[in-house]
């Protein structure tokens, strides 16, 4: 197919620099929608909602009649993952994820991952449906949690602060290896499996990158992050992969050059100079106005807009937050970003 | 007097390597600590604690008894100056501080610099108690909070994510900016106090330097800081600043060479090597054990004990955590890890 065809998401994946540049939007598909908010009834659970092709094709759905996106994300959760893999998964309504967590259990053990794949099958046909529904010039794109980030749920039994997640770290080196190389396995099955479904490109989201000394960041995202993308090769699966390493900080640098990543989500606080200068040269970027903008609106959305559009124009880049977009947002903000966008500098 | 004589943590502070570097925790006076639970009993809440000369002295005196510990820390909070200035402080057992947000208020009134330092004397009683009561040997530590840091306390009324507070300055610049530099005059008065009445270094503490754009990490850190620093010397302060930008990320570069502080403290996620090669050359560096290493002990301790001490032989360095230690760690850790930092590499 003629180049003009190819989406503009991966048009950017593969090195080249557009103006203006594609966007989409983390949480995109999300709770800021009062569409979405009436469709999320029609579940009972959360889970319930992203093991419904019907639902979580609808949800995808959503924000592209609303906006000129250039990507949809599957909508679905990072912690399928271990729900799948035999450790229950639930959500407390207005608190976030619960499992039962492993630092309370003697043995850490879990059901194998062709298993849990088949137990995902419905993520699979969600991501056939979404590639159907979608015209062709919107990149679909697939996602899981990094294992480290989805480990923290699994040891924690929750989100918040990852202090119990870490001392087993320390306390536990081998058991944690162990899990996270279980991690690795059934994430790269499962990010496989959404290509071959139809997903254009893959994220991983390490959502907690952050507070690790760096021996541990080394050990628990570096090496497991290398470990998954190499796997995700060997599977066959050709198709670009962005990491999003929230909260690295300075170790951005080591990510990008280190885990095989094809491109670096960037957050809000990394300036694009300093990502610009620490990835291997020509690394295609996304990122990273500040979500808070996207509730306050008005100049300073636009202000703070064109300031990211502008400073990430040494890059080949991708429009988006540097966070998921919050249930306070409003559609109509959204929509003005994306003119100021699509109006470049 | 002889060069000896002056504290190992001054001698660092002015540009000396030492071997082994001076020591101090903080949050060395803390909950950790069983004659801190009993202590803290005495007084009904915790700002009656802090303002307390009596208890406060006692608390620092604590864990100088069981440790040979370079530095004492001032028993204060950063959220006395918010208190002084007439927006009153609680704090919830268990949750932390709370204050009556600014943000559901119409206008943003406080009390004059002056009448709010008056308010504080009963800390400045206690620095010049805990200066009499300590070895000479001993550097005596005074602090405050940085101006964003106190400034999110009082714009959301309490800790936690800082959405409220970036929403705000989105929202309202002119009022936030206006807040900073009440903060600004009355934290470098608040400093200025300490050193008076004994102190011999400051530190500043912004807690809450991550998550910011770079626009705003300039606006809310970079500059309010510089302010604070150059306000602080300016009123004849000559003793050494340590700056603490929690969370900065690779924008620490920025804070050490653009805000005036004498040495930076480093948090946990950063690395030595990232620190060095950031700061001006010779910058004193404090930091960065993880405080769960305090909590677990053994050989996991001992490992991450060797790892900062080895990692930061380049700079001027000060050992400390990367954060404050927590409740859940034990004394015994605590005496361990100083025996492994007294015994070198």
């Amino acid at each position: 197919m003629g180049r003009e065809s190819v989406p503009a998401l991966l048009r950017v994946l593969s090195g080249e620099r557009l103006d203006p540049p594609p966007v989409w939007i983390m949480r995109q598909a999300g709770r800021y929608l009062p569409e979405y908010r009436e469709l999320r009834t029609r579940a009972k659970s959360f889970l319930d909602f992203c093991y419904s092709p019907a639902l979580a094709t609808e949800a995808v759905m959503q924000p592209l009649r609303r906006f000129p996106l250039d990507a949809a994300i599957l909508f679905s959760d990072i912690l399928v993952v271990p729900d799948a893999l035999g450790r229950k998964v639930w959500f407390v309504e207005g608190e976030g994820p619960r499992l039962n967590p492993l630092i309370e259990d003697e043995s850490w053990r879990f059901d194998d991952a062709q298993r849990a794949l088949q137990r995902l099958a419905p993520v699979y046909e969600a991501v056939e449906r979404i590639k159907a529904a979608i015209p062709k010039e919107i990149a679909l794109i697939g996602f899981a949690g990094a294992p480290w980030t989805v480990a923290t749920y699994m040891l924690q039994g929750r989100g918040g602060d990852k202090d119990v997640a870490r001392r087993t770290v320390y306390q536990r080196p081998h058991d944690v290896d162990a899990l996270l190389d279980v991690l690795v396995e059934m994430t790269a099955q499962h990010l496989a499996a959404q290509v071959r479904a139809g997903a254009d490109c893959l994220q991983i989201f390490e959502s907690w990158a952050e507070g690790l000394s760096p021996v541990l960041f080394e050990e628990l995202i570096l090496l497991p992050t290398k470990k998954l993308v190499a796997r995700v090769r060997e599977l066959g699966v050709t198709t670009p992969i962005i990491g999003f390493p929230r909260g690295a900080g300075a170790q951005i640098a080591a990510y990008a050059q280190q885990t095989g990543v094809t491109g670096l989500g960037v957050d809000t606080q990394t300036s694009a100079s300093f990502a610009i200068a620490s990835v291997p040269k020509g690394m295609p970027l996304q990122g990273n106005l500040d979500p808070q903008t996207l509730v306050v609106g008005g100049q300073a959305l636009e202000d703070a807009a064109k300031d990211v559009l502008f400073s990430f124009k040494g890059a080949p880049h991708i429009f988006n937050l540097g966070h998921g977009i919050t249930p306070d947002a409003t559609p109509e903000n959204l929509a003005r970003l994306i003119q100021v966008v699509k109006g470049g500098v």
